[in-house]
């Protein structure tokens, strides 16, 4: 089995055709650009990769083209994100089939599910599918926070293998980092990304790091070898970068402005074909588009 | 097409077998009870239906037992719950197939979806698939809830032909009324179903409707020949009769409190065979059963 | 010690100069134009009295106003309005001191104050000044609500003798009415007034009251009679006139926007003569000022 | 006037006598204990001062002690907690003549006040008393969070001198941060102090402060001197102190518990005479001191 060993693990936008059909050989180039530049697994149909506007068919499809092009140089984790424990389990065993070497599962939500009910939801993925399981907290989605005391004791009992903080909860997340050992912590966060590492983090799944990957290994690697003042002074520009999340802010909210601008800036950096997004999701017109260039222009990566 | 016309509508308990496959013939005599009790539609797959914890082959196999029962005497609403428009299209297409008489769809969730980017998504889900549709609002599930003017907007154009506001909010609810004709609105509230019909809903969509169909019955027909202190009378007893909810409340959350007492109610009443519900739900213990047995008691149910 | 009876209890507008000073005058004429409407009782120093903006010598001084117009006619409640249990006995010893009938406190704010510490809170209040003591249950600004349990359970050990729900929720307030007797319960809510009567409230506190005091009186007496067509009726053509809350919603925010409308229907209506508000809200410009009149006309008072 | 230039302020508890008086040896040993330890300032009257339990004269009196002990050695920042502005103005000119060299205001709460209407707030303050004033950012209590622009653009007009962020949100502060210039932030984290000063804060407010303020004194030095694996070292010793707050957690909520616990360690340290809090608060009982003794042996501070 392969092992989460932390790391820059990207959560791969996937790139639809104008017709929102699955574009295979954007997600291929996509996935290569990744793996050339040097991260240590890819994260397919996480949030950014717009898990929850995809049809099983093509979370499956997606999940196959990325692990075909990793091929086993990295780990691919696959987000199977759904409703609740038996939904989520026959997303796991597609997975699974379809070569994920992770999973990634969020708390139940639309259901007001108690936190007294998260272990048997974890348990059972766990025991349904023999594939690392990682716990994935990201409360803006779920309506939830997942307590420390739930990650902490399904760490010890081995149920999950790592933990997603998507939560922006640096405190909790330091918490488990504490109680635990040997539990790969990833923090979802690009803009506190030297915060979790510098806590003790082992890994980043930061979004735009599908637009500037070698930024966040630069930073990974500052921090890996206590370089504090690089790993600040890299955050800095990467910061900046992230602004381009709020081009359609006000038009569209900010979920749609961040993944339209994520693909926006691989279309510009001529990795992906074009920037179409799923449905029910407003594109971004031509001022959003090119206020993204800017962006990508002052970060140096055009 | 069949029309939607008010009335009580219970959203159906899905009974599971203690190895949490569909009980059928639980099914077939819980919509055979509902109908001969003389309610005015069936809605499956709804919150109340465990919908979310439900895979789509249960769903369709659940909604395929009703639709036969009912034989067009009643009209039968589907739930199509999923996170955004292309899977809830996948689900309702599947519905339309098994018989649904109409749809029942929720805006996004999951995925922080702004206000402006609902009415593409309800215009999709109608686009796609011809039968009349309804607006679920439930922000507890979802997160979000439907803006007024989204929902007017959305019934003027003919996207929505109802509204089952499970908001708790009787302001908006009124505001909605107000400002629409012709546009079929129920409510979702167990307790405050008088008022519903006081500010001129049209129907009723009581989860405990599942154990008392009759009592809902009586406050709607009161309710019709606005004979308002019977309607309050019976609501009184019904209120009393819902706080059946929080007998695991304190062990397990409201949620599984709740489904586990209507379905205990059903097997105390005779109508299912089991009270098993989906996985991570934690079950009621004795104590909670006995509970549940005294306030159907209480209520004149035994 | 006056009794509270129920009935329509405006929050009295506190009208100021053009230099922030307590407008004697106009308070005397609305406070007399009030009392001629018929109303039941005044509060003074509540939320749309923009309590939390004055100072202690003109909370007191505007009661002192108030409870002179009043000479007897309708008790007088006071709201003592701060953040903790001493501060509140301050004010409320000041306001027994200025004329006040009973008093009106919250729950604390600004602390995150336990519901298991309330009864001690409201209990030390009530030993501290002897007047009937009014709970307030308002959210939006304390930013918890009172429990049903905690009220009850004041009610029945003679601490409060009234409730005053802005809450909004008609079922926590139902289930008070449920559990207590003799308990006067008051709803704060404008445009579910009709409602709140429905369920057996007592009393009706409308900030738009001050602005058209027989409109709510008309549905007081309607719902005291059994007449709900014509509360109904009546609660319609006031949900129309509350619209005028709204016409600065965009640049400022709905408080600064209702308090400021309200007031310049005063002025409109010829009551007070100046709609200045407290700082730091931003005042209503020329077309603000003209929608308010526009819905006043449409309301029939001009 | 006395410059705010960073460093370790904590916000000074309020000692009281078994009667709820201020106690103000008790204090004076307080503040000298600070002092002698080393601190850069005093912050009075905040919240972990109980500032919204006490009166305006308790409030005068407690500053006016502290102040007297400081006696120019290090700066006295008062906490001007109300509602509204002219409230905060009338416990800004008390704090004036009590001695305070810089005050410390909120943005108003209770009040559901707009973004847009903080501006006015902040600069009616400062144009009314002469001394720095800080922005004090507490969601928690106010029930918004100042947003960065409103701070920068205070900032840059010189209303504000400086930022308490009591927000958590480092992201947030990190743009302040990166925004301004000169302009002094507070962390008012007691676990995420070393993430405050890596990003740049120049200071820190830590509750847990007054009975460690050692600690906090070693976690800034060695910050300042980038010596980073130090810092975090020192941290860890103090999160796991900080978890005194949590002894009565169950019975009475964290506020409570925490104040209770901060005080009860004073006393066990010998500093002041005694642990009573404000009212309502439920105080700890012998279990719960016992903890708190328990935590303080274990971080070596017996």
């Amino acid at each position: 089995m392969t092992e989460l060993v932390g790391g820059v693990v990207p959560p791969v936008c996937t790139p639809l055709t104008t017709e929102r059909e699955l574009d295979v050989p954007s997600l291929e180039r996509l996935a290569a650009f990744l793996i050339e530049a040097g991260v240590h697994g890819l994260f397919v149909t996480g949030s950014t990769g717009e898990v929850a506007y995809l049809t099983d068919d093509v979370r499956r499809e997606a999940l196959e083209v990325v692990a075909g092009v990793a091929a086993g140089q990295v780990p691919v984790l696959a987000g199977v994100i759904d409703t609740t424990t038996t939904r989520v389990i026959e997303h796991a065993r597609a997975a699974k089939s379809s070569g994920a070497d992770a999973l990634v599962a969020t708390a139940p939500f639309y259901t007001p599910t108690h936190p007294s009910e998260f272990y048997g939801h974890f348990r059972a993925i766990r025991a349904a599918v023999d594939l690392p399981l990682v716990g994935y907290d990201i409360p803006v989605s779920v309506g939830s926070k997942l307590p420390t005391e739930v990650v902490v004791e399904l760490a010890e009992d081995g149920t999950l293998s790592a933990l997603k903080d998507s939560s922006g909860d640096l405190d909790g997340l330091r918490a488990v980092l504490e109680r635990t050992e040997g539990f790969q912590c990833y923090s979802g966060s690009e803009t506190l990304a030297d915060l979790g590492l510098f806590i003790g983090a082992h890994g980043l799944v930061p979004g735009i790091g599908n637009v500037d990957p070698h930024g966040y290994l630069r930073l990974y690697e500052a921090a890996r070898r206590q370089d504090w003042d690089a790993a600040r002074a890299e955050q800095a520009r990467l910061r900046k970068l992230f602004e381009l999340i709020y081009v359609g802010d006000a038009r569209m909210g900010r979920y749609s402005s961040a993944i339209g601008a994520f693909k926006e800036g691989l279309v510009i950096r001529g990795v992906i074909a074009g920037a179409t997004t799923s449905e029910p999701m407003i594109p971004l017109n031509d001022a959003e588009r090119a206020a993204v260039r800017q962006r990508l222009d002052e970060a140096g990566l055009l």
